[in-house]
């Protein structure tokens, strides 16, 4: 098992990068990482370099990069030679915290997609209250959708869920304005039809008020919708904590309280963080390809290989491949 | 001034509907409402009936009927009557906190729409941190968009907001995936082009993770992914919430901290409550009707009643009518 790594990408990179892949070899005794990016700068955070190979190389996509232009252009980009580490037969899987479209891009270019799949599919795994996390898909790949990729998304989804999350019998719900059957616009209508034929648990419409409920395991829209609601649930959640903050911050006696009540806060912080489930995969690719969160830490970078190579582990291509065929 | 309302909507009718009625009355002198509903009921919580009438009627509207069914045969339901007495020109605006759907289907076809608005736009004002509030248009009323619509609804939102909300040349921001202009599906890119040459202040793009932010005042999407993203805000907020008071409760010490911080955490609830904003306006029909959010207690009332008066008392209707037709 080898996963290459695009050491340059996201906010805390190489360090935290390097220091996450450090942890995954040492956690996983039959995995080799190939990191990619500056060798000077990724080895001031390797000790012993026992299973981790670098390739150098200066160039890098910025997250101002036209996403398709960069890919195109950036030929020794740290994160299109870790996709061809991958396209190229050496590595089984690759993961950047870098520019999100570039990383579609590069996936679909130089990875390319599983035969039968019209559209890939990004796809995070977002937090519940009870903690047993969804996953949402399309969220981005694809602004606009049709029934029959909303069916693909469903199939990948529940592949996913069952072999790399453990769920039996993944429930799969289409995000819609109701739960009633005839609800929804042109898009969902259609799918909901779809969605009763094909070989998934379909337990129909869902509403966006109970995704945190854990109202469905796999949780499937068009690209332009998800994208709304993930960044809805993002920047709800953000601005809570701003005002919970200003708030506790505004007089000594709550602030005292708050000291004391500082593990909570923490606590809470952290279920809201979907880092801890790993990254968002580019489902529908010839590989697995990991889009980990641009503020990943050590800690989300070795969530992240570890889902990689959950997913070669249990055949998730190969599966959801065959699902498709059908 | 005269305001039909349906004194049996929403989960605390008649009581806190009636409670709200009597406030407003007391509030402005030139108010006079009509509650539609069991006579007896309404009575017990009035004591001065002075500018107060009352339509009697056993017939309701409940949340679980199927809204244009409804309407059509439940010919006597309190909020049935209460548009009937706009459209018949004895009252300048109607409100309900019961089933939405049916208050619109009730605007739709018994209040009426606007020449040349071709679809009508539910539009709540949502909570942003710095407390001034932004209208999200449409969340609803009609799940899909033509980009023309999209341009009425930010004709409408802006009308609205420069004459009730008090804000001179209001920003109008087009919901989308990223900011920059080329971004986004068929429908937003199309009608980016179309809000460039309105008349009004279009500021581009904004994205979902910065609404409550108050990155613009007055929002336009189609009515499916503005459903999705006032669900999403309200199931977040939620969520969170219930986390936070489960975290609080889980030991003695932070059970005491929580017990200090009680009316800083009341306080953040307060500030995240749109009722505090009024209800949600249909926009486009002939004369003001406001959807009371279900929960309704007898000051979300009271704020229902003064932003029904401020669009009567500012010729909102007439505003949007002018706006629309040049």
């Amino acid at each position: 098992m080898r996963i290459a790594i695009d050491a340059m990408g996201g906010d805390h990179a190489p360090k935290e990068i390097v220091l996450g892949a450090v942890k995954a070899v040492e956690a996983f005794s039959d995995l080799e990482v190939v990191l990619v990016g500056n060798e000077t700068k990724i080895k001031e955070y390797i000790k012993d370099s026992k299973r981790i190979e670098i390739i150098h190389t200066d160039e890098v996509i910025l997250g101002t990069d036209e996403p398709v232009r960069a890919v195109r252009r950036k030929k020794n980009a740290s994160m299109v030679l870790a996709a061809k580490e991958v396209s190229e037969g050496r590595a089984d899987a690759c993961i950047s915290a870098g520019n999100t479209g570039a990383l579609m891009a590069a996936g679909l270019f130089i990875v390319g997609r599983i035969e039968g799949i019209e559209r890939p599919a990004l796809t995070p795994t977002l937090p519940t209250i009870g903690g047993e996390g969804f996953v949402l898909l399309d969220v981005g790949a694809n602004a606009d959708a049709k029934p029959e990729h909303l069916v693909q998304y469903a199939l990948m989804g529940s592949v996913y869920s069952e072999k790399v999350r453990g769920i039996d019998k993944p429930r799969v719900g289409l995000l819609n304005i109701g739960t009633e059957e005839k609800k929804g616009n042109e898009l969902t209508k259609h799918t909901y039809e779809f969605l009763q034929k094909a070989d998934i648990h379909f337990i129909g419409n869902v509403e966006a008020r109970d995704l945190l409920n854990g109202v469905a395991d796999v949780v499937v829209t068009d690209g332009f919708t998800g994208n709304m609601v993930l960044k809805t649930i993002e920047g709800t959640a953000m601005s809570i904590m701003k005002m919970l903050k200003t708030s506790l911050m505004s007089s000594m006696k709550s602030k005292l309280a708050a000291a004391v009540l500082k593990p909570n806060l923490y606590g809470l912080k952290t279920k809201m963080d979907y880092s801890e489930y790993g990254g968002a995969g580019l489902f529908g690719l010839k590989a697995p390809v990991i889009k980990a969160h641009g503020s990943s830490d050590a800690n989300a970078i070795y969530n992240a290989i570890r889902q990689a190579k959950t997913m070669v582990d249990h055949k998730v291509i190969e599966k959801i491949q065959e699902a498709v065929q059908k």
